[in-house]
């Protein structure tokens, strides 16, 4: 679909611009474990602290019908366990694997050529299993069952969730993508920028469908608990619409980019 | 009105610092393309953050009469908001347009001899067009009617709103300028520090107008919505006297500067 | 009283380490006109955000006895106000007057040779009329009478908050002193670092006294509101005692260190 | 029980790396000393934060059972309290001493080589002095009982204790050892990462027992209040656990990274 002319090194795959020959099997396998234990962390984290978070006592006075969906502490409190466990998951794996841990942000990876799609598709697996994994462990240690499955609140119809999961996964994928063309300057600290875009999201998107804007983190949580809502694509549609999205803008700009820097 | 004798490059405009010859039109276009992009980013989050945050479900001791303003949970989800948006957008425009995103910031950059006038009036442009996209696409994807239009709320009147304003926007003007002057070891990581202030005026101007410090974020929603309020004019003259009275500063300092330096 | 061997740049007063020459006098006054900006910037902003989270209307639930202190919302609303402000007005001036931004800093700065007494004494006046200033405009623009006086709540006493200040003041000075020994790395970012711990300082004094750890911002809010309390005195007393035990702590550090390093 | 070939340098110890001879005795007493000071700084801010969020009045809508656990509210201030405080102590403490502040950190970096073992048995000894004092000070200047002590809330049991507190702990071993292995590019930042990911710890242990991930920080106030729950052991056993599954995930990719570079 795209074919860019030059590959640029990642900011969240690291590790890539520094390899100078094609990559062999396994540095593939290398990174998938890497990928797996990045993802497992980020997942396990953060649903372990929205589970506190919506099962922590309220008071009288904030007790309401769960069907009316978080209060807005508690969206700051989901937003604040998402935002910091993906920034802390890309310190973790970005030595080891790049860093992309959501299937979406792998898409715009590769669709921009910055991957190849041998190495795209073993880190996607390792993203769906690090999930699983994760939402495992995060229901063994937490009290009741376990929360986080994605699904469309009352209020809110299908089209209006798949946009803003679309727009909201378009503004993280393109948020990577221009900090990778900055990638001399801003290289060490873009798991911060990262974090803060996934909070943002988070504090838009949980009222609506408890976030996804990464198909893995909905998956996981889905297999663990076995709820599969009657939309779970949506979760898988979206972002991936998103990411494409963003990629169209950044070739845009990637091109007109060239012509500035050469007149 | 002003002419200093030496352009400084600037944080928040990375690209102009490192081009050598005049604007060309084809540059301006491009820019002004990145700062749309980057202007529908921030709106589209920011508002969309203040939309869940005011629409989330409050336990029965949390109900407040509306006309009552926000009360201080939600003025800190209001200002996380604004914070992390602003940040996430300057990164990800920056590389392309160098990211005012805000026309008092952008006056600033202009009467500092930052931006030459052609350029400034594109951005500008770009930002009222973004602000209209960004409110847009917020108001598409959220529950309920739009949110986030600037009005003066009850006990406030418009000569301290003015000054709040004016005092808000100044502060953060100050600050973009300041960093400029240190651009070397500052530059990389500007888009936080401005997006700390912005936090910062969002939790004090939110209980008095809902925080406008930018003219083109009173003006999208205003067109969104079509509630123009009959002190619209109060979020396009407060910021912008603010941001003279933060040039006129810089300015002064700037003179001493020199002759210090030279001593 | 402190006689230490080389004079070392400080992170917090950059500009000083640049200059070859004794001070002259302009260099000083331009110095003490830098400190009383973002003096002013600071107050203005933390006591603007103080107000708001002070005065906006809380639902049934959260109605306490104003007597009982703040809640712990309104504790964290407090803390974010003062370490975003704080961190901000340091990045404004620090490239004008290296930014101390309170007397009890300025002291450690003064008592390990980092600063001459003469800009030390300016900079401390400078830093009082900002305060003034700071809290008359954040009084001019919000609702109500301005809050934010320091004063001792019910169930402390003297004592305990006296200790209490000047432990937090020693945590914050020390942490700026050991910053300056690694100042190559550091000296950057180092706002933010301050801006942490006048957070964290401020998320357990609030409940105490409202949270000095700096004479200037209590005695600001003292004149605006014409109210000194009784015990005035302890926002001074403590802090600078707090200071004087980071200085003999650093001090003892240092001397050690240089033997580790000559062995 | 590991044998690594190289002893890499750490970004949380950092001036071991600068040091080209064994470690003199006189070197390790001025690293435990500043341990002891990290340390106390640590625990005297953080246990501070957390007697004012717990103390703090609470609106009569807030009011729940102290036997239910921290609200979502407090749960988020005890989260900042720690996250703050452990950033600005590695910050603070980090020339002298390396600043582990954490037994189970020092048992990464003991068994990954990173520390000789004398080295080590000093520095754990000041944490564990260091502790005692910083629960001392907080109880001192605070109001009421110490709070603070982890146990296990009702709804959990020992198993799921020792693994969330193993997991948790495993995570943030897991980021200090890769934060490591590239050294160069964030070692200046690393302490609001290791921030960061305490931030996350508390944001799902605090329901659960308090959170300890740091056999230190639990047996400090234990030690002040004298309350030694039956189940004290499992915040040495759980943390101590995760910090060795941390060491064998950490050689084994370490080993596999190896082959991977010689390729
Ligand atoms: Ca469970
Ligand atoms: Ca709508
Ligand atoms: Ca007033
Ligand atoms: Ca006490």
């Amino acid at each position: 679909m795209v074919n860019i002319g030059k590959v640029v090194p990642t900011g969240i795959i690291p590790g890539m611009g520094k390899e100078k020959k094609p990559f062999p099997l396994r540095g593939d396998v290398i990174a998938a474990l890497g990928e797996l234990m990045g993802m497992t962390v980020f997942i396990f984290l953060a649903l372990s602290g929205v589970q506190a978070a919506l099962n922590a006592p309220a008071g009288s006075g904030d007790k309401v019908p769960s069907s009316a969906g978080p209060t807005f502490s508690q969206i700051q409190s989901v937003a604040f366990s998402f935002g910091s466990s993906i920034t802390v998951a890309l310190f973790l794996c970005a030595p080891i694997s790049g860093g992309a841990l959501n299937p979406a942000v792998l898409l715009t990876l590769l669709l921009t050529g910055n991957i190849p799609w041998f190495r795209a598709l073993l880190l996607f697996i390792a993203e769906l299993v690090g999930a699983i994994l994760g939402a495992y462990f995060s229901n063994w240690v937490t009290a009741n069952q376990l929360l986080g499955v994605n699904k469309i609140n009352p209020g809110f119809d299908i089209p209006q969730t798949f946009f803003a999961e679309a727009l909201g996964t378009g503004c993280l994928c393109l948020t990577v993508l221009f900090i990778i063309i900055e990638n001399n300057v801003l290289v060490t600290f873009t798991p911060f920028v990262v974090g803060l875009v996934v909070f943002m999201c988070h504090m838009f998107l949980t009222p609506i469908d408890g976030t996804s804007i990464n198909p893995a983190r909905s998956f996981g949580p889905a297999v663990v608990t076995g709820d599969w809502t009657l939309n779970h694509w949506v979760f898988w549609i979206g972002p991936l619409t998103g990411a494409i999205f963003a990629v169209v803008m950044y070739l845009g700009f990637k091109s007109l980019k060239y012509d500035e820097q050469s007149e």
